[in-house]
């Protein structure tokens, strides 16, 4: 854990009200930040750039210091912290929105740390990509940084999200962001696309199914493990990235094989998150939890004693 | 090729009208048992059980028997061959039949040649369980068989179905009729049920997410290969377990190992199939188109230089 350089982390902290197969859960603690940093925790000390309302707990940033998370770059604003409220389908795929409230996250205007500014490893959680490119501005030559976003910037922000594209290494989406993004329904030709448009590589995540890296040296596809319990499928795709970070800090380089062993670890810290509501279990695993599922992802593609 | 036993296929031939993304295309020939038996003419000789009526184009069996399939067993029958009308969605995915015509397929009562009765390695595709059991009670000790079915059969016909699962080494279905079968909606639960009622393995079929097989050594993932160019699916699923008992005979052993490289194998001679529209591209490829993308799946999968 010492070897491993900070990882930079902004997003959202936010109380989730969600509505699962297995029952509802109000006043669930979640926001991409909140999922991304217990992830990252695992591997590496994460500085958190969020904000939060005077109703956030603060036994949960005392939570997520016992974590290693430094919460010095969480703002407490005057007022309530961002609001999402959602129905999960059966599948545990499709869900609803049924309500946003955006609160004091209307106004976050992210103001990073002087000791953030050197932060290696970046994470641009899902946001306006405006504030994106703000707080890239604000850090000193980060060695890498990754970016989410989604629908409604791809589709109300072209023009400020092609600048952050060049800004950043890694784009992480999921298929339908991929295809909307690069407006090209073929998930190769897709990808392609948006490599074009700055980013080096372009992970795309897949849920259930896992995730496919497109890099220079190729594609890589990082199964999803068939969990006997899925639970809640919020935080999963910020704990993947999270967990990629995380790790790739840790190894302290980066490379075609040290991020293809990335997304394996990826994969299996996010895997940890759907087994409970909300940062339940992500917010507990070890590094040890995260090795085993790792060997249990590779297994899925072992042959047995002997090779093809 | 020499070394491969037989293998023994009972399905449907037919015309098909398909609506695609990229347009439509009438009177395509196809069934499933054309397409398993292009696809494991690949790596065995295949024998054929199926009907087809007047209007079938003996320029087609002529095209089989090129392929070293032995269309003895196929019956021309007075009257139309069947007939099947669909819409595949932009996503090529989900589809929408648009007519069945069951024609000579109504009434069709297979009879096994002589020659056919010790064929070792058996595909039962999907039919009638009651025509799936009559098929495998004129057989004689066959060393594997195989069997499709689907929601059809699984509501209307569960006993008999029950019946035919105790009969079959390996179930092929799609993760939706899993869930069907087992009434389980978690896929690794629903195939351990699976796994109870009869057959030793069990193959669910994810599309372009690959394949799963759960048996006694565990679970292994193929991996779908992320294609560029996908134009018809029709037949891949059929393709796919062509493809598995075509390696799986010319390998001449069932073990752990072999069937993990069958599903390699299987997912690699699939993906040729939604290439071209019908049959078009199936009926060509070469045991070194399979080798060839064989290994860009396993590349999917490779860390570099170096292993973890």
């Amino acid at each position: 854990m010492t070897s491993a350089s900070p990882i930079l982390i902004i997003g959202s902290m936010a109380f989730d009200d969600l509505e699962l197969p297995t029952g509802s859960a109000h006043n669930v603690v979640g926001g991409s930040a909140t999922y991304s940093a217990f992830a990252a925790s695992v591997f590496a000390p994460v500085r958190v750039v969020a904000v939060v309302g005077d109703d956030f707990p603060e036994e949960m940033l005392g939570t997520m210091r016992g974590r290693g998370i430094d919460v010095d770059g969480v703002e407490r604003a005057s007022g309530k912290t961002f609001r999402w409220a959602g129905r999960y389908d059966t599948d545990l795929i499709h869900r609803t929105t049924l309500d946003t409230q955006l609160n004091v996250f209307a106004s976050f205007n992210p103001k990073l740390p002087e000791l953030y500014r050197d932060t290696p490893f970046v994470l641009l959680g899902n946001n306006h990509p405006a504030l994106q490119l703000d707080v890239l501005e604000q850090t000193r030559a980060p060695l890498f940084v990754v970016a989410d976003t989604m629908n409604f910037w791809i589709s109300g922000e072209p023009q400020i999200l092609a600048s952050m594209l060049r800004r950043i290494d890694t784009l992480v989406v999921n298929d339908e962001e991929a295809r909307q993004l690069s407006g090209i329904y073929n998930i190769r030709r897709a990808a392609r696309d948006i490599l074009t448009r700055g980013p080096r590589r372009v992970i795309i995540k897949r849920g259930e199914h896992g995730a496919l890296l497109f890099d220079e040296d190729g594609i890589f596809a990082a199964p999803g493990f068939p969990l006997e319990d899925v639970i809640d499928p919020t935080g999963a795709g910020d704990s993947f990235a999270g967990g990629l970070l995380g790790y790739l800090s840790n190894q302290q380089q980066i490379s075609a094989l040290s991020l293809r062993r990335a997304m394996l670890h990826a994969t299996a810290t996010a895997s940890f998150c759907v087994e409970a509501v909300g940062t339940q279990r992500i917010a507990t695993i070890t590094r040890e939890d995260v090795a085993q599922r790792v060997d249990q992802i590779r297994s899925l593609y072992e042959f047995g004693a002997s090779t093809m």
